[in-house]
């Protein structure tokens, strides 16, 4: 799944929107919006009110990322392996290789602790529109308007916040033509309790990542804690031993984190002729850095194994994504689709004047932005430690300003989950550190000139080298208290520190916080006006038969369990175990085909026809990864954790015939848990046989 | 395979060539110009002569349209299942259907004869390019040099087979610049003895057909008899159970049906747009009105069953050709040696007197050739007893010429072998007559019209339904001894002759012959001193370091066992029987992916493990099913049987990174005949354990 990408995506700060049509089985739909007229046409099924709040109440998202359920009244949480294994690498040490050798707590307390992972579950939604958009009213300047419009969120989620207790966010969706308050229960408590191993996850490597027939076991279970005991819930989903069948009707509820199928051609155009390109250099320049350093030798490889398979998924996904705007299909879909919506809009003179001039604007906005999204994307430092640096510094400075007036990221309602994060207690190595930020920094001196100011602002002249030997060797921040002391310490503690990085991180903070302000300004907020025309005309034009690009807020899908054409023939709805040995056998047991140990020395108790993979037409995209795939009983029969090859164009479009999600089977779950990992406990747990 | 294609492709009677430079492992090389240079510098391996003579020796041509090998001393010869079907086919009855239900004879008295299957083995090869050529020498109308050539081939032909008894072949090679006598020992005493349930030879039916990874049992074993006695032969393929290896080098000796890579871009573009479309028309068209006869019953679909699967191959394979000439990239690679090649010519002025004005010239004859390419493959009678009353009309006349100045399929050299074909016993059904030669008719007349002379001379002015039956029900040529009193009667039996089938055949006979006139008169000998010219000038640029294009002629590819990028990922270089069960599985053991209950049985005895088929980089195309695959000692390690989905594109461009030949395994075939047809005395004798 694409989740590097979709954080780097974020960054990168365009548009989301509206669909005008949606396809058979297209849709990322928002809980208070499902397709229950197509899903009545279509399948005969109507989901009532508890059957969705249930679903709602059972799916949560994990800040590494993805998504999950709950799956047991006490509290086991379900999700992907490769969600996971930023905890798996940051509870490992030189003597446990969890990640590589898995983990399996066969009592409650060996159950182990994740050191900075949060969950949330969304328990409220709310439409804010009209509030937001009335902060806003009969201010003329798109600047002065953002400002109010983002003031206006951050008193709602304060009162939210205030009155609740709950995380409380307002997101934008259909290109910010509604606003809506969700409020999120979070759970910092998050155990984990069984983890395959990791070539049993990820069996196939990255050749085999976005691709199927697959055999992978990518699934882990946590417990979730509250007051320190396991929580205890009703919100949990039943578990189909028998899992889905071909022709099955399934749900996807999950966090699927960025979609780009309302942008305009000038968007996409901007996406692939620079964005794309700039991001593929980045991750490319660090996967080879990292390889290089992972080559020295055991201890290296561990620590930076994580960091390049998310690299590398991202190389895939972003090349995937690139091939889908360079097919001339795509992008006569795609500008059929606009000339069709900007021919309606100009055949009604009022909408015309409405919504007439936006593609323009946009068109002239992304002319603009080019350079500026080039600086964004090489303007970074690649250290851990200096994001905290300028975290803390940024931190200090925003709290002590109205809420409304804060950066997005300082805003009350969301400090809890901040500081969890800054104050986590994962290891951070400084032989990793030295390595991306020199390789980072080569980079944006390359592509920015040794004179940029963020350059200068780290280096002050000297050489890429020395300054990171500096930063790196001379800062205390590795230490959570450190850190902690910096932010409870305020102002005076930051202005004060001689730690080097906190330093470097008053040099750089004036010129992201004028980077930003630019963006904003100039940039951002004559966007969104213009995009939000443009959701409006699509209401107008089509009505609200439609769902949001994604946002990494929940969100549900439906579709069948079906196979699709490939390779010249039909791939199959789902794969055995059967087939697991022989795509390993067929490459002679290598890597990365190679089974575990435990898988091969289970082979004479496995029942090899028990189904292992399969896919789904369920419209999905990375953030997705570990959500529960739920029957019409809502009882989960499989757990989401890639896309096929063809779903890399799902950035942009659905295609019916060929996109695929791709889950692991219930089934194999049980197979697995009991045959390869004598798991007997657990499985029975889950299976409610305790 | 393209089987199908192949055939009728022949019909369309254009180019043959000589390619420019052969790409790493691409070729199909005749034996007596094997690519010792590439082979010693890649693999530092060189085949002796007394090496290359017994893997021709113990290669054969089966006049089915396939290849196969001795694999033991008593004249056992492997070859495709697919190969064997239509004798398979014509051995089945009501009670027996041995296409569906597989056969073994488990003592020589049980081996069933063929009808009219003939063998060919190459024994030997003589360049007879100045004979031909001196032949034509100071003829200046190219009508009348192309006839006195064809006279002069017809001459050594006869010479040949009068001084030795061989069946013999004069060929031309690379477009006509050079002509090759080549002997063949024939047999046709030839009887199956084992062949596998249909299900289990082409498990995964149409929709995997021309793919990989696959899970085929496409072998088949026949016993040739000499003089009522099994042939005892030193010159058979000794059988290496352990199979081919990832990495080994490994060669394919068969016969390539026919390439068009040394075409020009006027030729191919001709292809594309008329051939090609026009022949997917037949055939598609030819397939709906069999499978709506074979939905009439068992009986029914028994009878089209191979036809339908000869059928569905043709179009997977044309479509893959389209698809790669609608391709932008290949195009563009043909494009540019095209150029690269005039521009060398043109730069040598002696050259670009020779030959410069050779592509115009083919352009030219290629836009006159259009109405008549889609004449001729329109105008067919979809019949097989109008095809042999024609055949009788046309033989009985030819015979009596001098051999020279035959139509070219009745030359003395080749009668013995269409007189066997003409006198097969296979059963002939009415109902499917009628059926192929309704939908054929009807197809002619909506493209030529009806009043299109070749309809007329068929239908008489009355409709397609009337002329159908009064043929089909009135002949009486079902019978071979009917047929074979007409050829012996000569021209007075046929002249006087009722036969509707013989009357019809009399009224078409003048046009059929017409129309070749023109086309080799106005046509084809244009066309050949042109290419020959293009051929000539490749010598000039690149030398002789090229194979010719394919001839259905004996040839060596040479390749490594390896697997290729597919699916966004890789292709492993084997699968194993896990795969079959798998895949099975995978789609619920739906057909055309349903186990046998053969091998269902099997199950607990196989060892799944065993590889069952792989891939290799050697340069095949349809006509080389049934091909033997072997290593560097010479020894069997693999059937071909069919090439990637990829490989559709080597009509035109061989791609080293992903054309690969598929292949039956040779552990899979011994694992198969012990465990699932319990033929351990036939597996006995293949390895040489009696």
């Amino acid at each position: 799944m694409k989740r590097m990408w979709f954080r780097l995506a974020l960054a990168s700060g365009l548009a989301l929107g509206v669909l005008a049509q949606a396809y058979a089985e297209e849709g990322m739909w928002t809980f208070d919006n499902p397709p229950l007229k197509d899903l009545a046409a279509k399948y005969n099924f109507t989901p009532t009110q508890a059957w969705l709040d249930h679903l709602r109440l059972s799916s949560v998202r994990l800040n590494d990322g993805g998504s999950g359920s709950f799956v047991s009244p006490d509290g086991l949480l379900l999700t992907n392996h490769h969600v996971a294994r930023l905890q798996l690498q940051k509870n490992s040490t030189a003597e446990h290789d969890y990640l590589r050798d898995g983990f399996y707590a066969a009592t409650e307390d060996q159950e182990m602790k994740s050191p900075d992972l949060e969950i949330n579950v969304l328990v409220g939604m709310k439409e804010v529109t009209e509030r937001v958009e009335s902060a806003a009213k009969g201010i003329a300047d798109p600047a002065q308007a953002l400002k109010a419009r983002q003031a206006e969120m951050a008193a709602i989620e304060k009162e939210s916040k205030d009155a609740t207790g709950l995380r409380s966010d307002v997101i934008s969706l259909y290109n910010d033509s509604e606003y809506w308050l969700y409020q999120y229960k979070a759970y910092t408590d998050v155990r984990l309790v069984f983890a395959p191993e990791e070539q049993a996850a990820f069996f196939g490597g990255d050749p085999d990542n976005f691709t199927y027939p697959r055999y992978d076991l990518d699934m882990a279970l946590y417990r979730v804690y509250e007051n320190g005991k396991p929580l205890h819930t009703e919100n949990y989903l039943k578990w189909n031993s028998k899992g889905a069948a071909p022709g099955d009707l399934v749900f996807v509820s999950g966090n699927p984190g960025s979609t780009s199928r309302q942008e305009t051609m000038a968007q996409l155009l901007v996406e692939r002729d620079i964005v794309d390109p700039d991001f593929l250099e980045l991750v490319e320049r660090r996967i080879q850095a990292e390889q290089e350093f992972a080559r020295q030798g055991a201890e290296q490889a561990q620590k930076v194994d994580s960091s390049i398979f998310f690299y590398q998924n991202d190389v895939k996904a972003i090349a995937g994504e690139q091939e889908a705007l360079e097919d001339k299909g795509v992008i006569a879909k795609k500008q059929a689709e606009e000339d069709e919506l900007r021919a309606k809009v100009a055949a009604n003179p009022e909408w015309q004047r409405e919504y007439g001039d936006a593609w323009d604007t946009i068109a002239q906005v992304e002319e603009q932005a080019k350079p500026e999204l080039t600086r964004q994307i090489f303007r970074r430092s690649g250290s851990q430690l200096f994001s905290f640096a300028l975290e803390i510094v940024q931190y200090v400075a925003e709290v002590k300003k109205p809420d409304g007036e804060r950066l997005p990221e300082y805003h009350e309602a969301g400090l809890s989950s901040l500081r969890f994060q800054m104050l986590s207690p994962a290891p951070i190595y400084p032989d990793v550190e030295k390595l991306d930020m020199t390789t980072t920094l080569k980079l944006a001196t390359e592509k920015l000139g040794a004179s940029d100011a963020y350059v200068q602002a780290l280096t002050q002249g000297g050489s890429i080298e020395r300054a990171v030997d500096a930063l790196v060797d001379g800062t205390k921040l590795y230490d959570p208290a450190v850190r902690k002391a910096l932010l409870d310490g305020g102002e005076a503690a930051v202005a004060a520190s001689t730690d080097p990085m906190i330093e470097a991180a008053r040099r750089v903070d004036p010129i992201a916080r004028a980077q930003y302000v630019y963006l904003r300004d100039h940039l951002e907020s004559v966007l969104q006006l213009a995009e939000e025309k443009i959701g409006k005309a699509r209401f107008a034009v089509y009505g609200k038969n439609a769902y949001p690009d994604a946002t990494f807020t929940l969100r549900l899908s439906y579709g069948t369990v079906e196979g699709y054409p490939y390779n010249g023939t039909q791939a199959p709805p789902f794969t055995t175990f059967y087939g697991l040995f022989d795509r390993s056998a067929g490459f002679s047991n290598k890597s990365p085909w190679d089974l575990t140990p435990k898988e091969a020395a289970a082979l004479g108790r496995l029942d090899l026809a028990t189904p292992m993979n399969f896919v789904c037409s369920d419209d999905i995209i990375g953030g997705n990864s570990g959500s529960p795939v739920v029957d019409r009983n809502g009882d989960l029969v499989g757990l989401i954790f890639d896309g096929n090859i063809e779903s890399l164009a799902g950035d942009f479009v659905y295609d019916p015939e060929k996109n695929r999600a791709v889950a692991v089977h219930a089934a194999a779950m049980m197979e697995a848990l009991r045959k390869i990992y004598g798991a007997d406990a657990l499985a029975d747990e889950i299976e409610g046989k305790q």
